[in-house]
This record gives structure tokens, C-alpha cells and sequence, in this order.
């Protein structure tokens, strides 16, 4: 017999599918669902039970992993099955905002159902590998119980705290920080372009750029947590120069500026805020609601 | 006597006194002028000669490096000396748009003046420094002839091509790169602080997704030079799906989102152009005029 714990995995869409072949490449006995047939095939072979219904795969195993579209799905898939979950503990991996992690840990909390909510941090094909990084929040009692099954996913698997939003507000976050840069990226692609440089061209630079940026961060996290702004190498007044420069450059050759444009028309209300003379991160506390 | 080449400095605001201490430190005999005296204070005491007027600097050296705010200031200092500079070689290190390094390159040549248009790609307190990158474009020969005095800024000194515009394009599109990464992790970080995260929580993790962009620069760049944009682990659907996740974040505790908003915005447009199934760069082509 598996010395590890067995597990229940909801929902077999690729994330899913790199779950319960994490479980089973760990030897956790793994259960799996999926509200459409036929995705099982390459797990069933591995050793997974596949239930034929959401009922049957919850009532198999206490730790029930839950990795859907977005929170509507999981709404779908759990709510008939309230009296089935009770007593167990339900691990939610979709992505989500961090209310919708809240509401549905009153949700769990109300019908006797152990909640953690986590956020995966790495793309599909990462998951099961040691760069994974998962992201848990919720009752740690339950993380404590459940560490070494969930720690199967692979790499780095942390508990953030008990508010079960927590996981969704880091997600979210560095989203936030992935998605806009990368927006920078594909827009200065599409400038140098303009421009007669090629993407390739641009690209060993761009990386040295990418490469300034944990510093930058470490800098203007102690910025934004002391609420002191020192400049140092670069003042809000010199970016919003340089932002001025970028969508000027954009706007002559016809390249959509409407990112570059939002970025500095807040850089243009910290000048007015007064701001010009400290670091561009004092500009955090005019996004603040 | 000094083998260094002597070298003219024109401009001494943070980054003009930067370069000129850079060739001071390399041994070039270094001649100094600011509109607004009394800036040279501390470079004349490690061997610059002030000069009293643009003219006397301009004609003191072959090599007249300017740095100044912008390309206005360019021509308020350089055009009343056309004469004085006619055979020397003008480098301008100020920060601008490729269409004004073209347009300052045209002037220069009608003016029988050499021209070197470059961009400083860090900031003030590492010029001088290994780490420094300097980008030129204009003639190779002036390059060439000037390239011992040149790299004494410090790091690397690269000539990108014949176009004057060729520096200040990649110059433009990696600030474009910097800043919109940056106007990213500030909000994240306004973003975080509403859902009760520090900005100090969340920059271990913020410095582990920057740690991800120089993989995808590399895939993006062959993608958007080829015109070939597949999926690999995350498609545009999924992108425009966690953009909003991250708006919906945003607007429900009131924290500005014009910037991912607008980054949604051309994520929509791409899903409405059939990319949905795509890698998000394919937006670039949105993005062209």
C-alpha cells in the first residue's frame, strides 16, 4: 500500500490534468472527475480511478482538490454536493479574485466544509516540477494536515496566512505585474518595429532591461511600505519625461499608445500632486481608492 | 601628457556631470560648460577646465559631447555655434524621440558636422561603471574614431547602424519596456495593500515573476519577427481572462485600473481578431498603425 494520503481532483482541463498527474507521479491514490467524459484517459493509465459522478469522486477521499474555469464552475460543480463535502477539506486551485476566494470560504464554512483556497503560480507544463510555486490560504490547521499531499504539485508550496483571500490577492498582484509588463513588451516590439529594429533585435536589451527590475522592486516596495519616496537614481519628474518621450515616438509612427498613455497620466498626476521631486513609486498612493 | 583623447562636455545636470567625471576618471583631458554656471565645482577639482562661454568649449575640442533635458535644449545650445562646430563631431547623449535624433542629424549635416546620436541605458549613479550600456547610431567612422573616448562612460558601447534614429528607437522602446513594467508593479502593490498584502509580502514573489519575462521575451521576439504565434503554455484567451480578473480585483476596492484596462482593452481586440487561440503576442500587430 501508497504511503500517501489519496486525493480527489475536480475538473480534468489542462491544469487539472497536470494536477492529478502530479498526485499519482507522488503515489497519492487519485480519484478524478470531470464534468465532460473522455479527458481521464492518459491519468486512468497511470493508476487513477476515474468516478463516474462528482458525488462518488468527493465521497472517495477527504482531501477533494478542485481546479475549474473560474469560480462559477466551481459553484457548479460543489453545490449540489454540500452534504457529500462536509467534513472534508476542499482545496480550490482556480484562479479568482480575492472576494471570490472569501465568498466561497463563508460558503464552505456554512455547510461544515474545510476551505483552503491557492493560487498556482506557474504555467501547466511547470506543474509537478521544482520552479512550481503554489500559493495556500485559509485555516492552517488544514494546510498543516494536508502539507505533504499538496506539496506532491512540486517546487515551493506556501501557506500565506488565514485569510482565505490572501492566496487570490498575491495572485492577483503579481498577475497584475506579469500581464502589464509583458503588454510593455509586445508594445515595444511593435514600436522598435515602427521604427525599422526588429523584435530579435531588441531582445538581449529588453532582457537587461527585465533584469533591472528586482531591484527596482525591492526599492519601491520599501518605498510604498514606509510611505517615504526617496528618488535616488531617477525622479517621477525624469519618468514622466520619458513616458512623454515614448508616447510622443508611438503617436508619430501610428503605434497604439493607449497603455503607455494611461501610465503617464497618473505620472502627470503625481507631478501635480506634487510628487515630481521623489521616486516614481509615491504615484501608489493615487491608485489607492 | 595624457594618451586619453581631450573631450568637450556641454551640459552638466546629473548625467552630464556623470559623463564628464567618467572621462575625467579615464584620463581624457575634459573641457566643461553649463548654461547656469557655478555646476562644475567638483569636476574642475579633478582637472576639468571650465569654460566661460559654449563657444570656448566647443572650440576647445574635436569630441563636443552634449547632454542636456531635452532636444530643445539641444538647439538652444548648438545652434548659435554652427560654425564653431563645423568638422568636429557632436554626440548627443540627451534623451529624445529617433525623429529628433533624424532631425538633429539633418541639421548637423547641412551644417558640415559630424553627428553621433547615443542613449544612456542606465541611470546617472552607475555611468562610469561596468555595468553601464551606451547605444550609438550615425556613421561608422565617426564611431570608430571616437570609440576609445567613447566606451570611457563605462561598460558597454555598442554602435547600432547608420541611423541617427537607431539609438533613440531601441532607447524608446526599452523605457517604454521599464516604465510600463514598473507603472505594473506599483499598482500591484496599491492593489495589494487594498486586499491587506504589504508591499514588502508580496516583492519576494513580484521579483520571482520578473525572473519569468526573459523566457518570454526570447519567444515573443521569434514570434513576433516570424509572424508565428503559438500558445505554448498560456494562449490570449487565458491572458484576457486573468486581466480581468485583475480589473475586476482592482475596481472592486476602488484602486485606479486605467492601465490594465487598457491592457485588457487590446486583449479583447485580439480575441475579437481570432486570436484567441494564440500566443498574446500576436497583439502586436494590433498595435501598428
Amino acid at each position: 500500500m501508497s504511503s500517501a494520503s489519496p486525493v480527489t481532483v475536480l475538473g480534468l482541463g489542462p491544469m487539472g490534468r497536470a494536477l492529478a498527474a502530479a498526485f499519482l507521479a507522488e503515489g497519492h491514490p487519485t480519484t478524478v472527475w470531470n464534468r465532460t467524459p473522455g479527458r481521464a484517459d492518459g491519468l486512468v493509465e497511470n493508476g487513477a480511478v476515474e468516478a463516474a459522478t462528482a458525488a462518488e469522486a468527493i465521497a472517495a477521499n477527504d482531501l477533494v482538490v478542485v481546479c475549474v474555469l473560474d469560480y462559477d464552475a466551481v459553484r457548479a460543480v460543489t453545490a449540489p454536493h454540500t452534504a457529500a463535502l462536509k467534513g472534508r477539506t476542499l482545496v480550490n486551485l482556480t484562479a479568482g479574485t480575492p472576494d471570490d476566494a472569501r465568498a466561497t470560504a463563508k460558503w464552505a464554512a456554512s455547510h461544515g466544509i474545510g476551505y483552503l483556497d491557492g493560487a498556482i503560480m506557474v504555467p501547466t507544463y511547470l506543474v509537478g516540477g521544482p520552479s512550481t510555486l503554489v500559493l495556500h490560504s485559509g485555516p492552517a490547521d488544514l494546510f498543516e494536515l494536508h502539507r505533504n499531499s499538496l506539496r506532491a504539485v512540486g517546487g515551493t508550496c506556501v501557506h500565506l496566512g488565514s485569510d482565505p483571500g490572501r492566496a487570490g490577492a498575491h495572485d492577483v498582484a503579481l498577475l497584475d505585474i506579469f500581464w502589464t509588463a509583458l503588454t510593455g513588451v509586445v508594445h515595444a516590439f511593435a514600436l522598435a518595429r515602427a521604427e525599422g529594429v526588429t523584435a530579435s533585435d531588441l531582445a538581449p536589451y529588453a532582457k537587461g532591461i527585465a533584469g533591472l527590475l528586482p531591484e527596482v522592486i525591492d526599492a519601491f516596495a520599501e518605498q510604498v511600505d514606509t510611505g517615504s519616496y526617496p528618488a535616488g537614481g531617477s525622479n517621477l519628474r525624469s519618468a514622466a519625461a520619458i513616458m512623454s518621450h515614448v508616447l510622443d515616438a508611438s503617436r508619430s509612427r501610428g503605434v497604439d499608445s493607449a497603455v503607455i498613455a494611461a501610465a503617464h497620466d497618473i505620472a502627470t498626476r503625481g507631478m501635480a500632486a506634487g510628487y515630481a521631486d521623489d521616486s516614481y513609486a509615491h504615484v501608489a498612493e493615487l491608485l489607492h481608492g
